[in-house]
């Protein structure tokens, strides 16, 4: 598999996305973010989507050149709209506004109709945290309905994620980013590829019975929840946010397949001033400090996975496995750049 | 098992908090929240509680005539003070006040700090939605710390209970109430109790490893998060937000062990106006529909149960072991009332 240093890499990437008609301010920042989520361990997220979204550019679905735009604002409050901007960038201005109507404010909401991929939410919960806001974002509606209600055996749900970021004092921030499905379906599909089992409770295959065969899944199976009937609500929950909440009457259409829902909160909102990055500190200490279970080697808190992660691989270089890399040169071409000089840039040469 | 019709049973359960110190006005509310506990099928927040309360008095740490008090306030938030109140009256104040302000400044967030027990948090977050709102409510901190974060095996987070209410149009509203602890307590007590075995993922025993066998919790086990690292995350994140978010420098002590975080949104605060509600009906038919899956009856959605169980429960009588009424009338003699007389009062006779 070709391994790549992370700023030539950066540099192809909005190379390659240039060419497809993205102006350079949005191609740099789309590709950093694309990297950011392969350095954070998510590669689903990463640059693999660079063919995805040339793909999409072609059928129209994209319009690179084109910016999301504020819908309607108040004090408390933004609308967005994605249109066929790359979703990343109303996620981005959404996360900012609300930030500095949070500062103002207290307390800001949010959120994205009409909109394509915003990419890993957690980099918003970062980013939010990085200007010192408590944040939560949940994307989800009724858009690729691979999973199944608790108790139900049809897939009528979506993976609808949640993503929540906290700043603390000396410690790292809590940044929270997962589906509300049991398993990611490039796990699942991971599995199947090698033959290999996979846990309890991720599947039903078609005829509604638990599985843990991968090819169950596709052969008309469905996803399920993450912790049953809890999992589920929470589930729910964020389709109501997400779609419900934001996605109608801002043109009158119906709602979103997908929506984005997000709240800015700022920490001194409900009088804990400076005590809340202390009093974060100590809660994150002493979860931290909990003795191992056997099979583990210490207690983690959310974010500190990626954050490892980035060390690890900014250190050991981006690694994308041959036909991750080859469809993105592919992708190229089509738009009219030299496979051979994209992957000079890639690789530094 | 003595029963008892829904209206005698609360007149009586007043009275005995009457005779604690408890004024009228809030003996009567606190009744009807107790015995609205018992009729949604969460009878360890109901009645039972009656017992623990009077104890409570007697020791100091409730004191029935006191009333919560508003410490901040500001147009988009608001900060209480439990005090030796009882728990019910900040959760209700909050939640009255949070959804009145959502409606001017579409959203606000708030707190209790330094508070006795609020009861069920489905109780507020069904209040919320009859008075129009979309509400969250979550409660936690280092308070009973018997579950361990995910990879740990020492008791380190509590039971972090999240409520989320929204409502709908035709269809009944949405009410989630669970705690982010995989089982209740109280379900693997009594699953010890009766000598049968526990569902894998509820507990580990005192060296850390996974048991179905109940006793291992009362002997130095833990309990576990629902739903794996991601539940832990979601006790994590409400530990941040009722505690930390809330808990600090209103008097400039220390953090609350348990506090609660709220938030209100207006349903129109991002556009969809009238639109949610009928989205909201749609979802539910949507996932409702949903053909079962071998095991199952029917797909739910949150409040399905509570509902059901009102209306059977409201039909059939509140059922109350012998031991918990037994308690309650000893209770009820220690504050100067005939048990026979109470006794009558709850039987209607």
């Amino acid at each position: 598999m070709p391994t790549f240093a992370v700023e030539p890499l950066t540099k192809a990437t909005a190379r390659v996305l240039g060419a497809a008609g993205t102006p350079d301010d949005i191609a740099g920042k789309l590709a950093r973010w694309l990297i950011n989520a392969n350095l954070s361990g998510h590669p689903s997220h990463g640059v693999i989507r660079v063919t995805q979204y040339l793909a999409q550019i072609k059928d129209g679905a994209y319009r690179p050149a084109e910016r999301p735009r504020v819908v309607s604002e108040s004090e408390t409050s933004v609308v967005m709209e994605g249109g066929g901007a790359f979703g990343h960038l109303a996620a981005e201005e959404l996360t900012i506004r609300l930030v500095e109507k949070s500062r103002v404010s207290r307390v800001a909401v949010g959120g994205i109709a009409r909109c394509n991929h915003i990419g890993r939410l957690g980099e918003w919960s970062e980013l939010a945290v990085s200007m010192g806001a408590v944040f939560l974002m949940v994307a989800g509606g009724p858009g690729m309905m691979r999973t199944a209600p608790f108790g139900g055996r049809e897939g009528r749900m979506s993976t609808n994620p949640i993503s929540f970021g906290a700043p603390a004092g000396d410690a790292d921030p809590i940044i929270l980013d997962f589906a509300t499905t049991a398993a990611a379906e490039g796990k699942i599909r991971v599995a199947r590829d090698k033959g290999v089992e996979i846990p309890p409770g991720q599947i039903l295959d078609n005829q509604g019975r638990p599985s843990i065969n991968p090819n169950d899944l596709y052969d008309n199976g469905v996803m399920l929840p993450f912790g049953g009937h809890k999992g589920y609500g929470l589930m729910l929950m964020i389709e109501l946010l997400a779609s419900n909440l934001v996605g109608d009457t801002i043109t009158g259409e119906p709602q979103s397949p997908i929506g984005t829902f997000a709240l800015a909160i700022d920490p001194d909102a409900l009088g804990s001033g400076a005590g809340f990055a202390a009093m974060n500190d100590a809660t994150i200490n002493r979860v931290k400090q909990t003795a191992a279970a056997p099979g583990f080697d210490e207690v983690l808190v959310p974010g500190d996975i990626e954050r490892s992660s980035r060390q690890t691989v900014a250190a050991a270089g981006v690694e994308l496995p041959d036909a991750t890399w080859n469809d993105v040169l592919a992708s190229a071409a089509e738009v009219g750049l030299d496979p051979a000089e994209v992957n000079a840039i890639a690789t530094g040469e």
